[in-house]
């Protein structure tokens, strides 16, 4: 066996683990009996123990420097560079640090969530300054040896690597004031008509399982269960998605719907032939959500697509008060007034990530004390969605994300967006009638375009090259902020 | 730390990847999407190698040579004694002959599986005589430096440590005349009415999931879902069970329910303080059999429990034909003529296994090629059964315990049912009105028993010692006898 062979294998069982940590996730969140979850927590311990002691393991660093790129294929190139990132990564932070952190970030989701639950900053304000300060730490450790502009970049490199805080920075300034001028454009408009009533949540569940087959989810190689939040999980054979129903919000469930169909197809159309490897997932956080956002909007919140949907929920609940496909396209793209970013529609919720990527870049850099986090977040909400805060819990304790570490990660939801909207732009140009197609509940053309010129190729590529590749031209905020632009004008009627 | 910690804590992580195997396994049988199998294989491969690799880790041998066992409670000897028993065991077999017998056994169910539905014995021949001869080697392995007495006594203590063939032999020598009789005395004796009709499916699942709760099934640490075949997975906190369903016989369905609940619950009322250690998990087969046994029939189809699962069956399907609680229970324990062991009832079981028992110490003690054992299954069914296999499927082609390599494990069966007749005996003794108990459906009483006298212990003593504890007398062959010679008398009038 070639050193690249045994890393090839190594590599491969260390997946095999991973993903069986993802399915032991997805078991406590579907299925597990409420009693586990003491031995459940000892569960998940014991394998990241060993997934962790295999990430580090010093034979990876001598198989890698045993190997001759020059002798591999795209394949196995892609493969060193994969490894050789994670095992750099892995090996810089500490174990006391990375097991603090752990600990910390463990406890602190708790404490957020009494905080939150009492609107009080300051019960969790000790504990989120020792997060802070842990990431830091842990950031200068990967930040050593590497030409990363400053911590957050650091940082950021876990969830879209080669992406970077200055080039966000860019794109992000103008994605802001058009989309501010949107918002406010809307904002004085008049609003269509909303849902009202109530939606059988046995049919919901029907509805939305429809849907997912509509949208190419491939049912032999994945399932649909009830969860408390909508998520996908696994990679290649066995990818399941979750979805939650609430009797007077449909788009709810149809919608987390689609965009977990997003993320499960996009593990479920990559090569078989990198099953098992780091080539076997989506590539990058960015990208997952790229996605995810297209399946969910650009087609699934079309025009042309609600058509279909119309016709759907008719058939599914009679008449809903809703009498036409137009307005019942308004409804479905309504934009209403909100301080929650997961409540958000299409054309503010980019707004709220950025807000998060101004701050958190502030945070982990140092410019901005906790102590001092409610004000700036309160006065750049003002600023953007032209009303106050009204309490803590709506302003910046509302996520999970920063109370359990999670620095680096808020942008790429909007990066995933802007690429949303290069990849639209680009498949419309491939399909002419495209439209026609999404009218009679047809993806075929959308799901598949996505297929061969992005999902297949996994992590062959790095994020932004993916999605170069897929579309022929480089990526920009342009296309997301034209689409947004015409859509809502045509809803809105300016 | 001292060494004994180490040992500890390194048992504990081994002992949490074990139970996350089981889940998987769990997952396979009941959730998991049909186009995911061999990307499950290549997982369960995956943390079968990290489960071996700890189990032959050289630590354990130092730890176990370091620890004092003089400065260890009950606990900790019997820590020591599981861990050196099994490290032993697992460092005997070269790993060159487990991959070959875990090769082979995989590639034998299929091939078993093809010559049963043809009835062609020849067609799985060579492999039966491949995997026989590798468990020969394997057995020789095991025995090598200990007392065992011959080869089969080496395979027997991976499923019931302490017993040999020696002592089964004399205890299922003096069992098989008197089943013999007993059921020579039954065929000669008027049949009593069986089930007829259909019975709504959903309906015996809701009547299950009742009767588990009855027998003390914890649902918040377990759960019920359907499967091809019944079984009872997990240890401790999450300990899940599965049955099935057949529209014609309910008994199905009840009686393989209570079974696993016997299992699970044994599992389930371990001390909290075992948790996720060798000490952690039912001590044996044998033990583990008398659980889900005497659940299942000495209390389960006990004249006075039926009496009140006859009022329930009314509740649940209305009327069924049969018209009284004492026709019912003679329903529930008809003895019918039959080749196949899983459908034995309690008088022919253990023919079945006594069978078995024989020939594969034969077998695997070299003194009956497989040539022959179609011939030597033939005329000692027919000596115990009178009457003559018809076709190979019914004969030595039914179990698929052989094929995958499984010798040593079927005389668990019958020993779980001696121990579960010397256990009714004992707890009927502390119980005098348990009838009046079983009959109004509470078997918190006999439940209560077993867990304060068995169950609670786990593995703190070896198997015989947990069954002569729980009794306060030897385990031997009579109550079970007596037992079943006095129940059937009843029901058949002789």
């Amino acid at each position: 066996m070639s050193a690249f062979d045994d890393l090839l294998a190594y590599v491969r069982t260390t997946e095999a683990l991973g993903q069986i940590a993802g399915r032991l996730s997805w078991d406590q969140e579907t299925v597990m009996p409420r009693g586990a979850v003491e031995q459940r927590g000892e569960e998940f311990a014991a394998i990241e123990s060993v997934l962790h002691a295999r990430r580090v393991d010093p034979k990876l660093g001598d198989w890698l420097a045993a190997i001759d790129e020059d002798s591999l294929d795209d394949f196995g190139r892609a493969l060193v560079r994969h490894t050789r990132r994670s095992y750099a990564r892995n090996t810089k932070v500490p174990a006391d640090l990375a097991a603090e952190l752990a600990r910390v970030t463990s406890v602190a989701q708790g404490i957020w969530a009494e905080a939150r639950a009492r609107d009080d900053f300051n019960h969790f304000a000790p504990t989120f300054e020792e997060v802070v300060k842990l990431r830091r730490e842990e950031a200068a450790a990967l930040k050593e040896g590497t030409e990363h502009a400053d911590l957050w970049d650091a940082l950021h490199q876990d969830y879209e690597p080669g992406s970077s805080g200055a080039e966000l920075e860019a794109m992000f300034g103008a994605l802001r004031p058009r989309l501010v001028a949107l918002r406010d454009k809307i904002m004085g408009a008049a609003q269509p008509k909303g849902l009202t009533g109530t939606f059988d949540e046995d049919k919901q569940m029907a509805l939305t399982g429809m849907l997912a087959g509509t949208f190419g989810y491939d049912f032999d190689h994945g399932r649909i269960d009830k969860a408390v939040h909508p998520f996908s999980s696994g990679s290649g054979l066995d990818t399941r998605i979750t979805t939650r129903t609430n009797p007077e919000d449909p788009f709810n469930s149809i919608y987390s719907t689609i965009h977990e169909v997003g993320h499960a197809c996009y593990e479920q159309n990559i090569s078989r032939d990198y099953l098992l490897t780091p080539l076997g997932a989506g590539v990058s956080m960015g990208v997952h959500e790229s996605q995810s956002r297209i399946y969910e909007n650009q087609l699934g919140r079309s025009r042309a697509f609600t058509e279909y949907l119309f016709g759907q929920m008719r058939d599914t609940f009679g008449d809903f008060g809703i009498d036409t496909a137009e307005a019942f396209y308004a409804a479905v793209n309504r934009v209403t007034p909100g301080y929650i970013r997961t409540e958000a529609d299409e054309v503010q919720y980019n707004l709220h990530v950025l807000l998060r990527f101004d701050l958190e870049r502030r945070i982990i850099n140092g410019s901005l004390d906790i102590a001092d986090l409610p004000e700036a977040w309160d006065s750049r909400f003002e600023a953007d969605f032209g009303v106050k805060v009204d309490r803590i819990s709506n302003g910046c304790l509302q996520d999970v994300h920063w109370p359990v570490g999670l620095f680096g990660y808020f942008p790429t939801y909007s990066l995933g967006n802007v690429y949303a909207g290069c990849l639209h732009k680009a498949l419309r140009g491939d399909i002419p009638d495209l439209d026609a197609q999404l009218a009679r509940g047809d993806t075929s053309g959308a799901t598949g375009w996505l297929k061969e010129h992005l999902q297949q190729y996994g992590g062959l590529r790095e994020p932004r090259a993916t999605i170069f590749h897929a579309c022929g031209f480089e990526p920009t905020e342009a296309p997301l902020l034209d689409y947004l632009e015409e859509k809502f004008a045509g809803i809105y009627g300016f």
